[in-house]
């Protein structure tokens, strides 16, 4: 990779501001827990596994701020840290999944010395962030698998190296597939409101030098329907145990489209993703961000003051027109109530 | 009407500036027709019927600007004029059935003094503006009919009195519904790339009083999931005989949208829409635009320089998964191929 999405370096984080690409490559420096929380709030880092990493560090920062004379205390002020750290964004569900790894980490230290107790919490983090390029690196691998020598793949938002430790989820099955010198080339929707997909994805496919083209999300059922996609991979927020999945607004769209069109749609996201204490997708919290997201781009009005808006960040694609989910334990599809929980290890 | 969309005064056209809506309302005056052309092709005037209009004003014009001694050197400049406008916008046909219709009209004068044929020629492009008025109104007057009391409304880009002579099709249907007192509220999609819908659409709302909310195009598939939207209304370009539906990138997919969650998708257009000679939509032209549309919002970069980027600005819309379209002379559905030749009375 040629860039480092974040990193936990001289006991501070550092992490690319994501609102500033494709301008401007600046690596911003996170000192404490509550900068860090603003940071996955204001989408300086963004992406279902990088958010849980980004917690995860942010974590860490915080038990260092911690000032406490006894455990009990430490604990009590830890507690107040994860909570502010799980209220910053509500959909996917890696960022609870980091923070709960974390309070483990700490309850099974809970014997030792404060400071050894931020030790573990700082290296838990690291290994966090570590494992989750592995991660990333095992969904890619099965991931190439499905993809055809020459295939046109549609991605939507951006399952990147961005929205991950690095190598990404659905552009890890890209990279794999591109490394497997499978000739495949790359439509990217850009996803408004945020331009995820413009912004981001865009950047990334023309560093890594994978041949791609940027359209509007509304042109991606014209280029399906005129057969010129062969298939779509998608990252995702959170999956039920049935299969359902939420993923950035307009994935449900395009799975629909792909349905109509006999275009197979997979879903890349590691098993921290599952959330399999929901029976189905109707459970999951979907987030609705500002309304400026929508009436205004870089800062200039492209909407009349008096109009009313709705901005869900997310939506749910039901199982139903989900090919298969690509993980990093092998790819489930069929009866994912059963294939998810054994992926899961359940 | 509280604003002009195109009219003809003291021999010049004078246009609304679509392309600096909402944040102004200019009018520009145009004394000959190669700047109308030039208008047309640059958006500062779009919108089938708004551009039939306005290539009729515009051959009115060039028949004033055209020197010549003998009516063979007239009629011989008249087809330079005409010809220059065919070649502004190839998707929309009203452009091309009003280009015909001043054609004829010269035709039929060709005994007549030049002075006779330009005033002639005059008279008929500000009835085609009229004409264009009245036929909106009755397409809103039958397309009321198919609102329900309290109905929310999706409609896509913009079809309204800023894509007709005013009063619009789609919009149409939706203003007459509200001044009927239905109780109606709209969805509008933004319409990327050229936002139609979040910068014309809403300020055609905002102006009227009528309830709308403005929403990303890949929201739309969310808000109908989940039961919030009653019916879909849009315009068109060019319907061929089957019904096949040429209109603004994004309305297949809205289409395929509607119908996977069963809720009824209209199209608005009038009879000058029809393109009897196309037997489906595989033969219509579709425009590809310039790249910047895509990369650049209001002249900032929003994509990295290397990423290369399609920009078809319509799709086709298969006549399966159009439940109605409504007409001034009424409403056609089921046998297109039937019922589109009997509303242009053929």
């Amino acid at each position: 990779m040629s860039f480092r999405t974040i990193e936990w370096r001289d006991n501070a984080v550092i992490m690319i501001d994501q609102t500033r690409l494709p301008g401007e490559e600046v690596y911003n420096t996170y000192e404490d827990f509550k900068s860090v929380a603003e940071a996955i709030k204001g989408m300086i880092i963004r992406g279902a596994p990088a958010i849980g990493v980004a917690a995860a560090m942010g974590i860490a920062l915080g038990a260092r701020e911690i000032i406490a004379d006894t455990h009990e205390s430490f604990f009590r002020q830890l507690e107040n840290v994860c909570e502010i750290m799980a209220r910053t964004r509500p959909t996917a569900v890696n960022l609870f999944w980091g923070i709960e790894r974390m309070k483990r980490v700490a309850e099974a230290h809970r014997g030792k010395s404060l400071d050894q107790i931020r030790e573990a919490l700082k290296k838990e983090a690291i290994r966090i962030e570590e494992e989750d390029l592995t991660i990333c690196r095992n969904i890619g691998k099965w991931g190439a698998t499905l993809i055809p020598q020459g295939a046109t793949i549609l991605t939507h938002c951006n399952a990147g190296g961005l929205a991950t430790a690095g190598y990404g989820t659905a552009l890890g099955v890209i990279r794999a597939a591109h490394e497997a010198g499978k000739d495949i080339k790359v439509f990217a929707d850009e996803t408004r409101p945020w331009l995820q997909g413009a912004r981001l994805t865009a950047w990334e496919l023309v560093k890594e030098g994978i041949p791609a083209t940027l359209i509007s999300d509304n042109m991606a059922g014209f280029f399906m329907n005129r057969g010129e996609i062969t298939c779509c991979v998608v990252g995702a927020d959170r999956i039920a145990a049935n299969g359902d999945t939420a993923n950035k607004i307009g994935t449900y769209s395009v799975a629909v489209l792909a349905k109509e069109n006999n275009i197979p749609f997979y879903v890349a996201a590691p098993i921290s993703t599952l959330d399999l204490s929901l029976a189905d997708g109707s459970q999951i919290p979907i987030e609705e961000r500002h309304r400026d997201e929508v009436t205004h781009i870089k800062g200039i009005a492209i909407a009349p003051a008096g109009i009313s808006v709705r901005n869900p960040a997310f939506d749910v694609t039901p199982a139903r027109y989900i090919t298969a989910i690509i993980t990093e334990r092998g790819i489930v599809s069929g009866d994912y109530l059963f294939g998810l929980r054994k992926a899961a290890g359940i």
